[in-house]
C-alpha cells in the first residue's frame, strides 16, 4: 500500500535512500532449490552501476551486493532473500547548498508537499539508486525465466535525436549508449557529449523485446500483461510513456491494417506487440518507453526555495547526460519481475485438482 | 490475483460475460453516509452504452443498473455496493458461424490458449461490455472527487487522422466523437463514416485532463500516480500506449527544455504532465492514450480455425467504427478510481496519532 | 482492505445486507473447465438455510441461488462467478420498535460507533445471512478439494452443556443439532428446547476434521495454515475462540507429552492437530471453535437507546436457540476456502521453470 | 503471498534464518515525521532476547538492531524502515548430529515435505528468532499507539500448572516468568526449574489486555479485529489456540448470561472481550492464547530419520524450559501491529472528501 512493493507472488519490497545506510530489496516467493550465485546477481548490478562511461555519473559506488538470507549451500531456500548494497560514496554535504531549493524536474517539490519535510540528501528515496534493488531481484527472475526459454533484451532505440536503423543485439553491450546499432551509437555519443559540455542533458527511447513467451500468459481485465508492464515501466523514475507494437501509430491506422492476420504458420504481422486482450499471443513482446532528459543539469535554472522565493539553481554534481544506457538493465529487470510473477499466477490459477 | 479486481482501498471487482446473465461490479471501500442516487450512476452508464450514434454499435441494451446492496435511504452504508446490469439483447446464435474461427485483433486466440477452451459467445469476458461495471463504480468515485474539487475530463483528441486544434470542453458531449474541437469533430465524422462504408474501422487518441489535485498526491516507487494511471488505462481493451505531459516528444528534448521551472506563482510550464516522481505537482494532470482501430470489421480477413487451417472471416455484426467516443467515459471512470484510491491511501499513510 | 474479501488466489468478496436487495458472493480465481451445477451449490446452501428444525429461526427464505457469470455449458470458465440470493422474506418494519435500541450481544453499538449511523434493518451487514455467500463459494472449493481426496467434516461437539462421547459421522446430518453422537444429540435437544421455552439461548462447541491433506501444505511465518484457519473461523459472527489438536490442554502438558513422536508408520499421536510450524503434517487436521449463545433472546434485557438512556429490550422475532447446527456448514465452507487457496499458493510458489 | 508479510497499510516483511547472515524486518507504511530512536526499539528487543533467566536459552546473541533506512535526523521519513540484527552466536555445527533426524514437535518434518530439502541449521526460517523482526516493528507501532492513548499489556497467566490469581501489572517485568501475580510466579519458577532438571519443558497461557481503544475500530466480515488478532497470534510458533473474553466458557453459557448489558455508564460486563461483530466496543480488549511446551527437550524421544527409519533423539542445546515469558513481547508486538494497521485502514475508509 505504501508503494514500496511490487508483484503478487514473486514479490519485491525495496528499501533505502540515496544517502542513507544502504539500499536493497527483500525478494519473496522464490522457488526453493534453484542454484544461484552472488556473482550472477552482481553481474546485472554492474550493468546499472555508475561510472561506466564518460556520459554517466562518476559516483564511486562499487555497488557490491550481499545476500543475507534465503540462500543455503548456493541454492535458494524458498524463504525471503535479503539483498543489500551498503552506501559508501555518500556526501550529503554536497547537497547542503541546495537543501532549501527545489531542483527543476526533480521530485523535491512534490515529495516535500506529500511528506511535509525535505530529505535533502541527494534525492532520498526518489533517487535512481533505489533501482539497484530491482536489478538484484530481476537477476533472480531472469535466471528462472531463462530455464523456461524466455529471453529479455532492452536497448537504447533513440537518443540525442538519433534513431537506430539496424537491430544488432551483439553490439548493445559494446557501446556506452547500449544502442542496438553501432553506427547510430557513435552519432548518439557525439551529440550527447556535446550536450554534456553545454551543461545540459538529453532524453531518448528504450525498446524492449521479449522472446520465448508462449501464447496464453497474462491475466484478464485489470491484470493484463501490457497493463502490468506499463505499471512496471512507468514506476521507473524518468519514464514518461510506453507503447506496444505499432503503438501511437495505431491512431491513424485502419482495422484492416492493424489487425494481425493469421495463417497456418501463426501470425502474419505483430502490430499488437505480442499481447492481445492482455494475454500473450506467442509473438515477440515488443514495447518502447520514452525517457525524459536527466533533470540534474549544471546549467542555471529558475526555481524557488522552500519559502517560495524565486532563486537560480545549478545542479553541479555527478550526473548522467543521458540516462538511457543505465535504464536498460532496469527495464529488463522489471520486465523479468512482471513475467516471472505472471508465470506464478498462471500456475496458481490453472491448478488442476 | 485472478485479474478481476482493481484498487487497494477503494476497490472494484467486475464480473460478467458479454452474453451471460449479467455484467456488473462490486465496489468496496466506500465511505458511509454519502448521498448517491441510481440516476447519477445511470447518467455515466448512458455515456458508455451502445447505440448513441451512427458510428457506434446498435446493440439494443438499455444498460439499466440496479444497486442491490450498500445503499440505505439514498446514502451509502460503507458496505459493498453491488451494481448489476442484466444482459438482454444477447444473441449468442449470431456467433455460431464463427465459433471455430479466431477473429483477427480479438482476444479469441490468446484466451483460448490460456483457458484451454473457447467461450465463443461474443467476446465473453474480453468484451468491452465488461467496462460497464467500471463506469458504474467510477460514477461513485467522481461524486467523491467532485466534493474535493477534482474534475476529470477526457475527450477524443485525434481520430480518422484528424487532430483537434482547439480545446473547447463545451462541445465534447455535443458531437458523436466526443472531440474537443467542433470543426475537427465534423471532419472526423466524415472520414469515419466513409471508413465504415468501406467495412473498416479507425483508431485515435484520447486525452485526459484532471484539475483540482493539489501537490502531494501519489505514492513513491512502485505505486506512482502515473504508473497506476498507466496500469488502469492499459487495462482498457483497445488501448496500446500512454504518455504524460510532453510524452514521447521528450525523447528529443534537452533537460533545460523539459524541466519545468518554478517562480513565485508556481510552475512556469507543465512538461511533466502534473506528476513528478510519481507524486502530483499541483499542475493539471495530463495524459494521452492511443486507441487501436476496432478489431471487428465486416471486410474479409485472413485467419485460422481452431484446428489451425487457414480461413477467411468477416465479422458481421454490431460494431463501432471508432471506439474513441465510448472509451472516453471509461477513461474518466478509471482515472477517477485511481485518484479516489490514492486519496484513501494517503489518508491511511499520513494518519497522525 | 474494507473487510469484505477473503483469500489470495481463490478469493471471495461477499456483499449484501440482511434486509437489502440480495446477498451473495463474487468468487474469483476458479480453475476453468471444472464441471459444476447450481444444484451442487444449492445443496450446501440448504444446510445453512433457516427453518430446518424447531430450534432454528423460521424466517421463510428459500435461499435459492442464481449463478449469473463464470459458467458456460455447465463448466466453470475461469472468470468470476457471481452467485446471488435475492432477499424475499424481509420485513424491516418488524425492527421499527427497536430501531433506536442497541441489542445486547449484537454489533448494533460497535457498528453505529464505526459507521456513524444505524442500519436498523435486521443486523444489516453484520447479519448471519451474509454467510450464505461464503457457503456458496465454499461449495465450489469442496468440489475441487474432493478431487484431491480432501474431505472436511464439521459437527456440533458440545451444546447445552452436553458433550458428544462418540464420533459417528453417519448421524451428523440426521439430528437437528448436527452432533456427532446420536444419544448426546437427543439430550442436547431436550436442554435447548427447554432453554428456548425460557426465552433464552445457548452456546456450544463445533469441531472440524479435515482428512486427505498430505504433509507440506501451508505457508511459513504469517500465513501458517492454522493462523489462516483461525482468521477464517473468527470471522464467523458468533465464534469467540479456536484451538488446534490438544488445544488449551497443552498449557499443562510437558514437552515429552505434547510432542508427537514418529515411527516407521508416521506420527504416533496428533497433539498438534495436523499442523506444525504452520505446515500440514499429513495427520488429520483437527480444531474446535467455541460458539457463543445466540444474542437475540425474547427475555427482557437491559440496554440503552441511541441517546444513551437506559431501556429494556426484548428481541422478539425469528431466532436460533442454538446456532451451532447452522454454523457447521459455514465452518466447512471457510475451511474449504482456506485449503483451496493454500493449494493454489503452493502451486504458485513451487513452480518449476 | 509467500507468507512473510503481515498487515495491509502498516506492513511488515520479515526475513532471515536462525543460522544465516541476519534476521530482521522491513516496515512499510510508517507516518513521516515521527520521532523515534534506536534505543526505543532496542528496549523491546531486549525483552525478547535469549539469556534473560535460568529457564531461558543462554544463546549469546546481543540482538543489537541497526536501522539502515527510513530514518533521518531521528525522525521517520515515511519510507521503508530496514531494521536488521546480524547473527553472531551461530554454530550450525551443533546441529550436525541431528541433521538427518526430525525433531518431534518441530517443523522439521512438515518443512522438509513442503520445500523438498532440509535447512538443518537450527530451525532455519521456522526458528523463534524470526520474531525479533516483529518485535522491532512492533516497537514502532507501540510508539504510535501510545500517542493515541492505547496501551497493550501481555503477561503469563498460567504456567507449570499454576494460575495467577491476582492481576498486578507492576510485577510483570520483575519476575522471570512475566507473570501478573508475584506469588504465582514463584511457584511457577519452582515447578519449571524442576521440569527443566528432568530434561523436559512446560506450556502455559499468556493473556493480553488492550486499553484505550475507543468503540468503532475494526472492519466487518473477514477483517474483524478478533479474526486478525487470531491470525496474528496463531502465526507465533508455539501458539495452539486463542479465546476472547469469556472464551471457551461461553459454550455452556446462556444468552442472558453472555450478552453484555448496557446502562448509562456503558457496558455492565465484558464477556465479549471488547469486540462485537469484529468491531471494538470501547471496553478492554481481552484475549488469552495457549502456548505449547517447548519442543526441544534433552530427554530421549522417538523419531525417524530422513529415510523413515526409527531413531532416538535428544535435542541437547540451548532451549527455553517454558517459552511464555519470551512470547509476551511478541504477543504485544503483534497486537500492536494489528491495531496500528486497523487505525490506518479506518482512516482510509472513513475519509471525508
Amino acid at each position: 500500500m505504501a508503494g514500496n512493493s511490487f508483484g503478487q507472488v514473486f514479490r519485491i519490497t525495496t528499501f533505502g535512500e540515496s544517502h542513507g545506510g544502504a539500499v536493497g530489496v527483500v525478494l519473496d516467493g522464490v522457488t526453493p532449490g534453484v542454484p544461484i550465485t552472488v556473482e550472477e546477481i552482481q553481474q546485472q548490478l554492474d550493468r546499472r552501476k555508475p561510472g561506466q562511461s564518460s556520459i554517466t555519473t562518476p559516483r564511486a559506488e562499487p555497488d557490491k551486493v550481499s545476500i543475507l538470507s534465503g540462500i543455503f549451500e548456493d541454492h535458494t531456500t524458498g524463504t525471503p532473500m535479503l539483498m543489500i548494497l551498503y552506501n559508501r560514496d555518500f556526501e550529503p554535504t554536497a547537497y547542503l547548498d541546495i537543501k532549501d531549493l527545489f531542483r527543476p524536474g526533480h521530485a523535491d517539490f512534490s515529495y516535500t508537499q506529500k511528506y511535509g519535510f525535505r530529505d535533502w540528501r541527494g534525492s532520498g528515496r526518489a533517487s535512481g539508486r533505489e533501482t539497484a534493488g530491482r536489478v538484484a531481484a530481476g537477476a533472480v527472475a531472469r535466471k528462472l525465466l531463462e530455464a523456461r526459454g524466455v529471453s529479455i533484451t532492452a536497448y537504447t532505440k533513440r537518443a540525442g535525436g538519433i534513431e537506430c536503423r539496424d537491430y544488432d543485439p551483439s553490439v548493445i553491450e559494446k557501446n556506452p549508449l547500449r544502442a542496438c546499432d553501432a553506427a547510430a551509437a557513435e552519432k548518439m555519443m557525439e551529440v550527447i557529449s556535446k550536450v554534456k559540455e553545454e551543461d545540459d542533458s538529453m532524453g531518448g527511447i528504450v525498446e524492449c523485446r521479449i522472446s520465448g513467451v508462449k501464447a496464453g500468459l497474462g491475466e484478464p481485465v485489470f491484470d493484463k500483461l501490457d497493463a502490468e508492464l506499463s505499471h512496471a515501466m512507468l514506476s521507473i523514475g524518468a519514464v514518461k510513456g510506453i507503447e506496444f507494437g505499432a503503438g501511437f501509430a495505431a491512431a491513424d491506422m485502419r482495422g484492416s491494417q492493424h489487425n494481425d492476420a493469421m495463417n497456418e504458420n501463426g501470425f502474419v504481422t505483430n502490430n499488437a506487440g505480442g499481447i492481445i486482450g492482455g494475454i500473450s499471443t506467442g509473438e515477440e513482446i515488443l514495447f518502447r518507453i520514452v525517457v525524459k532528459p536527466t533533470s540534474s543539469i549544471a546549467r542555471p535554472q529558475k526555481t524557488v526555495d522552500m519559502a517560495g522565493s524565486p532563486k537560480e539553481i545549478r545542479t553541479i554534481g555527478r550526473h548522467d547526460a543521458c540516462i538511457c544506457p543505465r535504464i536498460v538493465p532496469v527495464v529488463e529487470a522489471m520486465a523479468g519481475l512482471v513475467l516471472e510473477d505472471h508465470y506464478r499466477r498462471q500456475a496458481a490459477m490453472m491448478l488442476d485438482s
